[in-house]
C-alpha cells in the first residue's frame, strides 16, 4: 500500500549532527522545530513537552544518548558508558514516569556495553534501530488493522495516537491512515477530548497535513453520530492493555465505547505490543492518575469557571475487554480479547 | 420543604418602574444587571442573549410589554393593544425561534384584548403571573421529582436547566435543589457540556450560589463517573418531548443516557408541560438543528483547531423513550414513558 503518501509528519528529525524535534506545544498554528545540539537540550526538551507521546519521547532520548557521544573519547563501548552515564542518568530523570523513557536508554546502555571500539557506530544504530522499529510496528499494526476495516467505512478516533506521538504513521491513526490508503475508510472523525484537547489540537491538524480530511466532534457527539450511521468503527490507541483484554486508555474512551456497543458500531484498540501488561490481570487492578482540576476550569489558557467550583479530572478510563472487537498489535491481532486469547498471543504471565 | 434556601438566583427581576436582568453573557465572573427602562431595551437584551433559556425569555418579554405601556393612553385593553402594537412586534422580533417568547405575548395580547379601563393593573398581573405559574411549576416538578430520589443518591447533570433559564429554581436543576433541600441528593456532578460550556460557567456558579457544592466533569467522563458507583440518577432538561416520550435534549444528553442504562443508573427528563409536543410523534421526526461549525474551533475566544479543520456541530440529540426512567412536568410523572403512558397524562394529539 501507499503508506507514503499519508505519513509526511515526523516529529523527530535527526539531522547526522543535530537534532530537530517539532514543537507539539505550538501546535496547531505554529509549525516550527526546536533544534538540540546536545544531550541536555534533548533532556530539557522533553521535559518542557516539545515532544510528547511514550514511543516520540523514548526515540528523542536515544538520540539525545548519541549526541551526548559526541565529545567522549573511548577505547570501547564500557568505557563509553561510563563516561555517558552522567547524560544519560539525566535524560532518564527528563519524564520519571515514561516506561519508555527508560526502556529506550536501557537498549542504548545495553548495546553500549556489548560494542567495542566500534562503540560510536553501534549506538548510533541502536538509536537508528529504536525509531525504524517503532514506525514499521506501526505500519504492520496498520496494515492488521485496516484489514479488519470494510470498505466504505466511516471510523471514529480519540485523542492523538499519531506520527505525533510516535516515530511516525501512529498507532490508531496509523490503522486510520493504512485504511485511507487501501481505500476502506471514507470518513475519518476525531472527538476533540477535553480536558486537554489533543483530538482537536493535534489529531485534526496531524490528519490535515497528510490530505486525510477529518471532522471534528464534541466529545459527548460521539452517540448521537453513531446513531445516524456514519461510523462503523471507533479506533482507539491504549495506555496499558491487561491480561484479560481490558484497556486503559484516555478519559472518554469508555464513554464512545460503550456508545458504539450500543449501536453496532466495533471497537478497535491498537497498541505496540510493550503496552500489553501481562502482569495486570483486569482493569480493576489499575490504579487511574487524577490530574490537577485546574484543567478543567480553564480552556486554552482561558478561565471558564468560577472560584470556588470542583472539579474531578481522571487521566484514563477502562474500556472491559466486553466492549472490545479486536486488539491489534504490531505481533497480531486478538478478536474478541479474554484472557485465553490474549495468553494465546502474548504467553502467559 | 424548605426551598428557598437553595433559590436565591432571579435572573430576571421586576422593580416596579424598570426591569433588572442577570447578564448572562459576562458570568460566571462578572455579576451584574443590565437595567431596562422601556421595551426596546428588554427586546436589545433578548436579542444580545443578556437572558437565554426558554422560560426565562418569555418572562422577560411580558415585562417588556408592561413597560411599553408606561406611556400609553387608552380608555380600554382594546385600545392600549391596538397602541402598544408595535412595540408588542419588536419584542416578538427579539428571538424569532423562541416559542415561549411567542407564547408569553400571546398571553399578553389575550389579557389586554379581554380588559377593560383596568388595563394596565391587568396586564403587569399578567406579566406577574407568568413569572409566577413558571416558579410555582418549577417547585411542583422539584417536589415531584425528589420524591423518586432514594436518600443518599449521587446525581449528574447537563447543560444548564435552572434558575437562569426559568423565572427560577429550575426544571432538572429545580429537582436537583429539591433533593438537595430533601435530605435526598449528597452528591451532584455537572458535566461542562461541550462546546458553549454552559455547565461549567452557568450551573457550576449557580449551584454555588445556593450553597449546593457541585463537581464539574468533562462530558466524556460521565461512563468512567458512573462505573465507580457516585451517581444514582441522570436528570436532564428538555427542549421536545415526543408523543411517545422521546426527548430531544442538548447535544450529549444521549451519550449520557446510554452510559447511564450501561450501568443501571436512572434517567430523569424534567420539563415544563409546554415542552410536550403531542403533534410530533417521534424523535426520528424531529430536525436537529446544525450550528456553525466554528464554535468547535475555539473555546472561550480562543482558537485551538488549525485552519482548514472541518467540525460536525449539531446543537441536540434525541434520547429514546425507553432509555428514560421518568419524565417529570408540573403535570405529573410519567413513568418507563411510551405513547400510552404519554398520552394518558397528556391526552391523545
Amino acid at each position: 500500500m501507499d503508506f507514503d503518501r499519508y505519513d509526511r509528519i515526523r516529529p523527530i528529525r535527526w539531522m547526522g549532527d543535530h537534532l530537530l524535534l517539532l514543537d507539539q506545544r505550538r501546535l496547531p498554528f505554529v509549525v516550527e522545530d526546536v533544534r538540540c545540539d546536545d544531550s541536555d537540550a534533548v533532556a530539557a526538551a522533553i521535559h518542557a513537552l516539545v515532544v510528547r507521546g511514550a514511543p516520540a519521547i523514548g526515540i528523542s532520548a536515544a538520540w539525545g544518548a548519541v549526541l551526548a557521544a559526541r565529545g567522549v573519547q573511548a577505547a570501547d563501548g564500557a568505557e563509553a558508558l561510563a563516561a555517558l552515564g552522567p547524560a544519560l542518568d539525566r535524560l532518564n530523570a527528563a519524564r520519571p514516569t515514561a516506561v519508555n523513557l527508560m526502556w529506550a536508554l536501557a537498549r542504548v546502555r545495553r548495546a553500549l556495553a556489548a560494542a567495542g571500539a566500534d562503540w560510536r557506530a553501534v549506538l548510533e544504530a541502536e538509536a537508528l534501530a529504536i525509531a525504524t522499529e517503532d514506525l514499521a510496528a506501526n505500519r504492520r499494526m496498520g496494515e492488521l488493522g485496516a484489514a479488519l476495516i470494510a470498505p466504505g467505512s466511516g471510523v471514529l478516533t480519540h485523542c492523538n495516537t499519531g506520527s505525533l506521538a510516535t516515530a511516525g504513521f501512529g498507532t490508531a491513526l496509523g490503522v486510520i491512515r493504512a485504511g485511507v490508503a487501501a481505500g476502506r475508510i471514507d470518513r475519518v472523525y476525531a472527538s476533540e477530548t477535553r480536558p486537554w484537547l489533543q483530538g482537536a489540537r493535534l489529531t485534526a491538524w496531524e490528519l490535515l497535513q497528510d490530505g486525510i480530511p477529518a471532522t471534528l466532534i464534541a466529545d459527548g457527539a460521539s452517540a448521537h453520530l453513531m446513531k445516524g450511521g456514519a461510523v462503523q468503527w471507533l479506533i482507539v490507541g491504549a495506555d496499558r492493555i491487561c491480561a484479560n483484554g481490558d484497556v486503559a486508555n484516555k478519559i472518554g474512551t469508555y464513554a464512545h465505547a460503550i456508545a458504539a456497543r450500543h449501536h453496532g458500531v466495533k471497537v478497535m484498540v491498537v497498541a505496540p505490543s510493550s503496552t500489553v501488561d501481562m502482569a495486570t490481570a483486569r482493569g480493576e487492578d489499575i490504579e487511574i492518575e487524577m490530574r490537577d482540576p485546574a484543567e478543567l476550569l480553564s480552556v486554552a489558557g482561558t478561565r471558564t469557571v468560577a472560584e470556588g467550583v470542583q472539579a474531578w479530572n481522571p487521566v484514563f478510563d477502562v474500556t472491559p475487554a466486553a466492549l472490545v472487537d479486536a486488539i491489534v498489535t504490531e505481533k497480531g491481532v486478538v478478536v474478541h480479547p479474554d484472557a485465553a486469547a490474549m495468553a494465546a498471543c502474548f504467553g502467559a504471565v
